[in-house]
């Protein structure tokens, strides 16, 4: 690493701090959008970017853009970006740092050189904290919000419309901040990695291939509910033993076909002490490499729920009500990428997927996509006040991250 | 069974169609204790002991009893009963029947040949309903409701000793409730069976052994919680899988080991449907024949779930907050009540355990307890407004009912 990279990445680190005190939550960070919090962290970033040199504004959604033309006016733009909004509790340095590292990047860059536009951009709403819906602010930027989700209310009943404009936006207006490919290059995200998998390879970097796609399921055993001491084993209809067989089978199936099966809540009806349950409501998250991973590993899932089921006399029904495919990177840009950990002293950069989703999920609907991952402290704590990056990682992230900025316009002048 | 049986078991029957319309839940049947319907259904019942020929009471406690003299006034008295008070949508058989038989007995009987008094008693507040702590009435026959006890609020902060004073007792003179082990023979109690065991092997009646002991247990399984896309495998301490394993244990062992085991309810915190659960709260009602049996059947439970829990790097935690030990029946009761189901013509009495709670527990601590158990019809469903019992079968009761007692009278004789 350089001087400015330690210099830049110790700048992005404390506007991490900076911008970790614009929170709703007293003693902790909570950032949502549309908020007040929302308000000041996009004038403050905005503020960041003209002082690199960018043009600013804030877009239909309320994502706040900055643009560095190229070597002449108005080439389509390879945008680097990641999000401004947090989940509750959160740490300081999921999607933060990557809009930070990004404004150390144009900062430093001789942008007459490149052959593309630079376009900066901080998203909102990638948590969906607020309203529950995820990436909202890059589902705008690919064209991808309708009136439904416009019509989405908070727990206070506003919707994400009456949101925006309290913020000052028309939300008449949000076809305003899709982008049409041709004016994209293509669009790369710094991420912390929200996982242990480069802490444990003692690697500082990775190369993401690929945004895992996530199915979430409720699913539901429903049996015959009955007095705990007058029911023998034989007439019994128990949901939640039939349950029990099948969290453990998801757990077996998803370890054994590389899918990550979760199952986060479970929950017995009616719930009495000395009542055989009636029903049992469990929810199921899975994610995969691929999308036919993870439903591969489904279909078995559900295959053997049945089987169970039928054998304990009680019914198995499931609900699927979420759904986001995996995003395979572009392979150009992965590439890039890869040269950029390359030039850092990596010889043999480290390929990861993420199993969390990010922003580029959306992006890729118009343009390509790749993402670089920085080692996570603390056992890969995220979404945690403990969350944690080290100095040197973040400014290996920087150097990396500049040099694949570099390694796309090598690509595009050959 | 005779003509009487017959009469006498349908005016029991039809008694109890009148107790179910003193309810407080509107189109169902409720009625607790100290309430308007339990007041209405003692001066019922009071009339209707006294119509047999019995000497009326209530009694500190707020039980109904009646008295017959024997062969000479001040006998010791064998006592037969049940309670009047219901849980919440109750059927209408349960406990009820068995006043209303005892009271067709003493009709029919002719006292004053007994070498004993008889006694009738229809006790209040066996199932806890209103105040959660069950067997009120008959523990304080057995002279064990103590001061706590009388401070226990219900759901509107009215404790148990307001209530009784609204009721127009005093709380301070519960302890004459209670009587001596000397005004004793012992006590029996018809009740219908709340199970499937004698329909399902086709008989009326059945002799019942012992009442089973219950052990209830809160049951914590901690671990950490952490992100559902972030965290490996090998870094999850996932509370939820490892109680999963320890659901199908209990069943394992309860069944192997003869004892019921029930896990009612159970809950994953936090309950984020992406989050790995860093806990896993759950309930286990335990119940068996012998406290033996029952125990060592929680010692393997908790001897599996402690290690099944350090194999998982989780923490295995549980607090017991119930525990009724068994009771077992006074062997002679248990014969009388033998030969008074042989003489309805059924030459091999099926000996039954009583897997739910009943007034004799606590009336052991004073006296020798036996009961009869009648068929119950619809799957044994009981706590339930399909709860039901035949004619026929209500008359066989009486029949044996009557012939118990005239067996324990020749026990006393000899």
């Amino acid at each position: 690493m350089t001087d400015p990279d330690a210099a830049g990445a110790a700048r992005a680190l404390e506007r991490c701090d900076v911008l970790a005190s614009l929170t709703s939550l007293q003693g902790g960070l909570e950032r949502v959008s549309f908020s007040e919090e929302h308000r000041a962290a996009n004038a403050l970033v905005g503020e960041w970017m003209r002082e690199a040199g960018l043009r600013v504004r804030q877009d239909a959604a309320g994502n706040i853009c900055g643009r560095l033309e190229g070597q002449r006016a108005g080439l389509p733009a390879l945008v680097l970006g990641s999000h401004l909004d947090t989940v509750t509790d959160a740490g300081r340095y999921d999607g933060m740092l990557g809009v930070l590292l990004a404004i150390e990047v144009a900062d430093r860059l001789d942008a007459a050189a490149l052959p593309f536009a630079l376009e900066l951009i901080g998203f909102t709403d990638e948590e969906g904290t607020r309203f529950g819906n995820a990436l909202f602010g890059s589902r705008a930027f690919a064209g991808r919000v309708g009136d439904a989700w416009l019509a989405t209310p908070d727990r206070t009943g506003t919707t994400v419309a009456q949101a925006m404009t309290g913020f000052g936006l028309d939300p008449a207006r949000i076809g305003d901040a899709a982008r049409p490919p041709d004016d994209l290059v293509g669009y790369l995200e710094t991420h912390i990695e929200q996982g242990p998998h480069l802490l444990d390879a003692d690697r500082a970097l990775g190369v993401v291939t690929a945004i895992a796609g996530a199915r979430r399921f409720a699913l539901q055993v429903t049996g015959r509910a009955g007095h705990a001491g007058g029911t023998p084993y034989a007439r019994r209809r128990d949901a939640v033993v039939a349950a029990a067989e099948i969290v453990l089978e998801i757990e077996r199936i998803s370890i054994e076909s590389r899918t990550i099966g979760t199952v986060g809540r479970i929950r017995a009806f009616p719930g009495g002490v000395n009542v055989v349950p009636g029903a049992c409501r469990f929810s199921l998250d899975l994610r995969a490499e691929t999308d036919e991973a993870r439903d591969t590993a489904f279909d078995r899932i559900d295959a053997f729920a049945r089987e169970v089921c039928a054998r304990r006399g009680v019914t198995w029904s499931w609900d699927e009500f979420y759904r986001a495919d995996a995003t395979t990177c572009d392979p150009g840009l992965v590439a890039a990428v890869e040269a950029g950990v390359r030039s850092t002293g990596d010889a043999d950069p480290m390929r990861v997927w993420s199993r969390a989703g990010h922003d580029g999920m959306a992006v890729s609907d118009v343009t390509g996509v790749a993402m670089l991952f920085l080692r996570c402290g603390n056992d890969g704590i995220s979404h945690h006040p403990d969350e944690t990056v080290t100095a040197a990682d973040t400014a290996a992230a920087l150097a990396a991250f500049s040099a694949t900025v570099h390694a796309v316009a090598e690509q595009h002048r050959a």
